[in-house]
């Protein structure tokens, strides 16, 4: 391939990049794919060899947050011990909502991509049951439930939002996990 | 009037129970002008009477739980010393989230409705900001304000959780109060 001139995979790396920074300034709702090929310098036609629909764009961007998140379900999972359990699913949490600040931004306030932290992914059942089972066991103690979704819902909503913008990962990193072991009853790190 | 005949004020007051409803089975952007006023058995003019744009009937449905709210933080405003102003604010809010569950999960799932929170509302400040300013005080302590922003947020998702909607308002009020109260490092009641 000549220098300079982008293949296929370069150009979706570069559209959902792109997608990625459209969504956040104009929503999902608000973006167009026409609004998507004039900020990359492509034709329509290039976007839809991509990608068919907006909504197949939405969930490619989402796709490596949700890849990770999976992971560190499936890690927590692995443990034997209930503070084990807790102890990865909130540290693998917070570390996935600190990376994809951007689009955990999006996840919160886009009910495309709100709805598929709540449908099922790649067959598995969704993220918020499987995080739910970690955290708060079999016996459904109702005080652990409302405290584990309180740390699950204020972690995303917290660590995507625009107040805390200018903080530095290391320092959100800290506070959102300070906050999620008090929450859980785990001791300070 | 005759008996069995709706008044305005009656049509508008339905207008909204009816929209609520629909909003919440289909979201926002999901609901139509046509949609509502076949749910309510009159044409769409009879709709435009009230209300020029679905935009407009989001923020009357709305509207009780903002004003319940600004009421909240207003008392919550004239208490002098810190610990009243955050178990004002803190009583109150949860208050005003059990009441208006089914409107709160809108208010998180739907960008319309998620605006008014922070975009000013009646010419004064935003919620957020105003809440933060009583909770985290002048300092702006970086671990306060994380655990004021997760306690917030996941309240508010907490309490319009549809794994939730089974459970009593006296319950979950108690629960959100528990966990708010740990976060903010207040004692339990």
């Amino acid at each position: 391939m000549a220098a300079g001139v982008a293949g296929p995979e370069d150009t979706r790396t570069r559209l959902l990049a792109t997608a990625l920074k459209l969504f956040t300034e104009h929503g999902v709702q608000g973006t167009s794919l026409q609004m998507i090929a004039d900020a990359l310098g492509v034709t329509k036609a290039a976007v839809y060899y991509h990608f068919k629909t907006k909504d197949e764009i939405a969930e490619a961007v989402a796709e490596p947050g949700l890849r990770e998140l999976d992971a560190v379900v499936e890690e927590a999972e692995r443990q034997r011990r209930r503070g084990a359990r807790t102890d990865h699913l909130l540290t693998g949490f917070v570390d996935v909502v600190v990376r994809h600040r951007a689009l955990i931004s999006l996840f919160s306030s886009d009910p495309t991509i709100a709805r598929m932290l709540t449908c099922s992914w790649n067959g598995k059942e969704n993220f918020r049951v499987r995080m739910m089972d970690l955290l708060v066991g079999p016996e459904r103690d109702l005080g652990r439930l409302v405290a584990a979704q309180v740390a699950i819902a204020g972690i995303a909503l917290t660590g995507g939002s625009e107040d805390l913008a200018a903080l530095d990962d290391e320092s959100l990193r800290r506070h959102l996990l300070d906050v999620g072991r008090k929450l859980l009853g785990r001791p300070r790190a």
